[in-house]
């Protein structure tokens, strides 16, 4: 397939590489900084860096946007793009109606994981999201998902917003933990490696046993005197005091409520 | 080394089992419901279950106290054990001050890992927190832990403390947001199986990096379009909306700060 691509970060970039691995054509870039997109194209042979949306190349079958959400609309309802190329975003959380206004073929393509730069994704073990109103573009779609040897799942706007909720819950937020747990251990001159173990076996568990099922701690024991002590120790940080307040009595409110 | 049991959950289960493979005698177990300690003593051969912490096996010259930090309390305070034995609990949050009122030599054995029941441990990659002002209790306590391929790390009551403080973010609520993402998407008719890769890669990453350094999404973005929608997604849900609302915050705050 002959792909172009609107934006040049990590997501743009990961897939690019892939779809290229895989016999694809990426023809074409464009980048807001011209000088990125000219830098993407080092590490994709073959694609031209454009300062236009407008010249990107006129043989792609499909325009990836893989820019920001505000800039997904932006591009959408400002920039002139033949009608005959199909338009997909790659965001987690806006809907395909961001395309309604324009008569292109549009659909989305959203692979449910965190990329890093510099550091190879394996697709194989990847949900893709997929979503599209026109047959064509949609087959198309999983045929690309399958080609990097990606799970394409086909699900609607909705069911992707909630998707895109709960990975900010499972991913983002988690992560957040982690450096809370990581500062508290600074500031007491303790390494973070210390916790290597138990942050391994505690997803490992989740995700063999279901996390419900692996809740341990004093939040689940309704233990009141560690949790007073931990509050107190946290008393000169009176957000992470929140925070663990907030996240303790959810810890309680599902235990009850199951 | 000859060893004896106050408790037989999971913790006291875990390290009899590790002892025993390595060669200690386990003599003897107490436990609150009698039926309890006659069950950990058909996993660990030539171990006798007792009516009495008074009945317990006199030639031990260790007893592990694995119960909670309440009846750890109440043992020291109302029951005699012959002055000879050490006694050493198991607790991340408990001082060593719990004995200070008792004449034998005390100490701390705190492996930092969750355990599950009927899943072997692999001690040979946990850190087990030591601690006594007893030299020779804790020469032995080290010499245990090494024994079962623990790595063993010395560090007093106050440091264990913030470790333990810092284990219930990196482990018990990180684990509590998992179950909040699993319950989202089950209330959408979506499998918790679509996160697990993220999941995966979410905390090798952190791992890896640093989990600040990992952070990603629209909090540390700051795209309050995507956070708005996210927050109307949960209004029925006040409880996990004032979550996800104090994780973004201290997202934003931690950014600002650093």
């Amino acid at each position: 397939m002959k792909i172009s691509f609107i934006g040049s970060g990590n997501v743009a970039t990961h897939l690019a590489l892939a779809f290229q691995k895989t016999g694809h054509s990426v023809l074409s870039v464009y980048s807001k900084n011209y000088q990125h997109a000219v830098r993407f194209c080092k590490k994709i042979k073959r694609c031209c860096p454009v300062r236009k949306i407008s010249e990107l190349n006129p043989t792609s079958e499909i325009i990836f946007i893989c820019v920001t959400d505000r800039e997904v609309e932006k591009i959408v309802s400002r920039e002139f793009i033949s009608k005959k190329v199909a338009l997909v975003h790659t965001s987690g959380s806006m809907s395909l109606d961001v395309f309604s206004e324009i008569p292109n073929p549009c659909g989305v393509f959203y692979p449910l994981q965190t990329f890093t730069k510099n550091i190879p994704v394996d697709f194989s073990n990847v949900p893709v999201l997929l979503e599209s109103k026109n047959r064509e573009l949609l087959k198309k779609l999983k045929a690309l998902s399958k080609s990097i040897g990606a799970s394409g799942t086909v699900v609607n706007s909705q069911k992707r917003a909630w998707i895109h909720l709960s990975a900010v819950f499972a991913s983002n937020f988690t992560n957040h933990l982690l450096s809370i747990a990581e500062k508290i251990l600074k500031n007491n001159k303790l390494n973070f490696k210390l916790l290597h173990p138990l942050i391994m076996e505690t997803f490992q568990k989740a995700l063999r046993v279901g996390p419900e099922k692996a809740q341990t701690g004093p939040a689940k024991r309704g233990d009141s005197k560690i949790i007073k002590q931990h509050l107190k120790l946290l008393k000169t940080e009176p957000r992470v005091r929140l925070l663990y307040e907030r996240l303790t009595g959810s810890i309680v409110d599902f235990k009850d409520k199951g």
